[in-house]
């Protein structure tokens, strides 16, 4: 067990202090993708890694890398995003930012002969924006083409096509990335709040339904001549909500999103517009409940279906987790497995490197939202693990 | 049976060349209460009655009275609106003007001796707007109180207090009321296309339901965790929708209106907001059917319930009705009687004198759009029985 201690209570002050300060909502915290508050942060953390002694740099794109120890021995990556959702909590995306801060703060001083280098890395625009989430690893991994974006769109969010382009593809090469971040669910809290190691991130397939019925006025239709498209839909919300029951390996599916029309109060609705979207850590669920559900829907309704995002179902390394579960063992920490729901920057970087990624438990699994909380007792179980794994890996 | 004859390609080439003519939509017919088009085709029609030799006035909000025969002789009264929804279709409320203005003309010359006097209204703003529906019936009847508007919209819709406050309660004493009006539902057409005879106009009882759930992330909350409020409101709509269909009276129940919030394809809908809304002819069903879901909503949902719009049924005259199914009998053509679902001006004039309508079959029952119609044999069939039911007032 190391000797090296980290500072919670630091890592608390810091992140606390940096949200308050750049903060552009009135509720929670609002630094959205290519805001001047994002950017903001990220100019806050790459002043505190030269106070630690670190080499900072950003590339064309504003991604920030933060680097101590050697220069050509290989790279033990670790970081996450500090962007949030309108409105979103303290902790989604910078709590892996400034547990990273802090790891580097206390190797920055253990680092005589060591063979492996660490690297603190900012992803930005890793929530929903108008160029797709995980924006800024995607890019530097090369899963984005430049062109595919339209200039005047670019140019609202103050990104040239010229910058993405001298990006792509530029992240070095690493040994290992690590990703810390909250779960956003209510796994971990149902288990004891154990910390979580994680197997698999969830694939995504959404498909858009138009639900079409007839559309008629509300008092003089007689029931049994009715052919309402919300009663259709809810029909349709009902059965995936049930249906997804089934699979026992975590798959969820959702309607978040449906719109009425004409949506008065007077009129039955003769159209209805909703997404269906299912999640899992195994493809093989995402791929058999989405034709389930698309062949019953036109089996039984008149509906026209438009396939929507569809992002694959990756595991993470192996080995990482063998090494976060050994760090975690000599800790005396219990840790549990599990699938990440939610999509993050460790998905992206499957693609480049081996992954792992280290869930802290959320209070009631509340995230993307003023209410997001975490407690900072089991913050700092996960945050031991993670620094405990990188002085494995320097060894 | 009468040997005055109706002209009803007269009513259906003055019926479409007005529409035509004055019309601010693309699709169908848009003459909004209070528009141009609106006072367009009343000022038409007014020209129209003075060549017939009517004694012709508006009152102070617009309201149209054309009246032949004698000056002081008892009034039997008839007419409709001619204003319509956006994008609307040919027959609701002008219908009932263009088949009274052709009833106008053929009666002119039978006024001999008449111990009545005929006359046509066309009532100002029926359909659904700002001052509510069904407003220039309801402020000559005296149910509107001009103090209740606010200055700055009516000033948007060119109306002053002072022209309501004069026209309050100035509608003339009738001994009847009739309204030829299309069904807007498929009860005819599901019966042979037998002419309708009105026996009840539906009242309307609304309330505004918001479902609370718990808003989570949609990958990361399993299944068996979740509140979602779009799945409480799903059963809501179901529930509404099947238990109405006990009552064998045409009670009939709608949400019309569901928004869900926050809306996103990645989030599990916190809270939705619905309008529940029952209709019926017979109050009791109203009021029985509304506590009754209004109760099961409280017992299983965590709801706030906000009442909506409260309209009591009201039962039309059945000396009128029987004046009417002897007209019809003489003529030998096939009547039904049946409850409007729908509201009317001849509701408001329940207030205020012996009230009667006749409905024409609609094809589908589809109105408030573009594609809603009627068979003008079907249209021809109740214009006699209308003109048939004046001769034998006149008598």
């Amino acid at each position: 067990m190391s000797k090296v201690k980290l500072d919670v209570e630091r890592i608390k002050h810091q992140l606390e202090t940096v949200a308050n300060r750049y903060n552009s909502g009135e509720k929670g915290y609002t630094r959205l993708a290519f805001s001047k508050e994002e950017d903001q942060v990220i100019e806050w953390v790459a002043q505190e890694l030269e106070t630690y002694g670190a080499r900072v740099r950003t590339d064309s794109i504003g991604n920030l890398y933060g680097t101590i120890g050697p220069d050509n021995a290989p790279v033990i990556a670790f970081g996450s995003h500090v962007d949030t959702v309108k409105n979103g909590g303290l902790f989604d995306g910078a709590l892996g930012v400034f547990v990273g801060l802090e790891c580097i703060r206390v190797l920055r001083d253990q680092m005589d002969n060591a063979e492996v280098a660490f690297e603190l890395v900012i992803f930005k625009g890793e929530e929903g924006n108008p160029l797709g989430g995980t924006f800024g690893s995607r890019v530097v991994t090369g899963q984005v083409d430049p062109d595919e974006f339209d200039d005047s769109l670019l140019e609202s969010l103050g990104v040239t096509k010229e910058e993405i382009r001298r990006a792509v593809g530029t992240l070095p090469e690493y040994k290992a990335f690590l990703e810390l971040h909250i779960e956003q669910g209510t796994v971990l809290e149902e288990n004891d709040n154990k910390t979580g190691i994680v197997t698999n991130i969830a694939g995504i397939s959404r498909s858009h339904i138009k639900v079409l019925g007839t559309p008629g006025h509300s008092g003089t239709m007689p029931m049994n001549s009715r052919d309402d498209a919300l009663v259709h839909a809810s029909e349709i919300v009902l059965h995936i909500h049930q249906a997804v029951k089934k699979y026992t390996d975590g798959t969820v599916a959702t309607v978040g999103q449906l719109n009425v029309m004409p949506n008065l109060a007077t009129v039955i609705p003769g159209e209805v517009e909703l997404t269906f979207e299912v999640r899992s850590g195994n493809q093989e669920s995402i791929d058999s409940f989405e034709k389930e559900i698309l062949e019953w829907v036109r089996a039984n309704y008149h509906v026209k279906i438009i396939p929507g995002v569809k992002k694959k179902a990756s595991k993470l390394s192996e080995s990482v987790r063998g090494v976060l579960k050994e760090a975690a063992s000599e800790l005396n920490l219990p840790v549990m497995e599990l699938v990440s729901g939610a999509n993050h920057d460790a998905n992206t970087l499957t693609h480049h490197t081996e992954v792992g990624m280290l869930f802290v438990p959320s209070i009631k699994g509340i995230s993307h939202n003023p209410e997001e909380d975490s407690d900072w007792a089991y913050i700092g179980n996960a945050a031991e693990i993670m620094l405990e794994a990188l002085l494995k890996y320097k060894k």
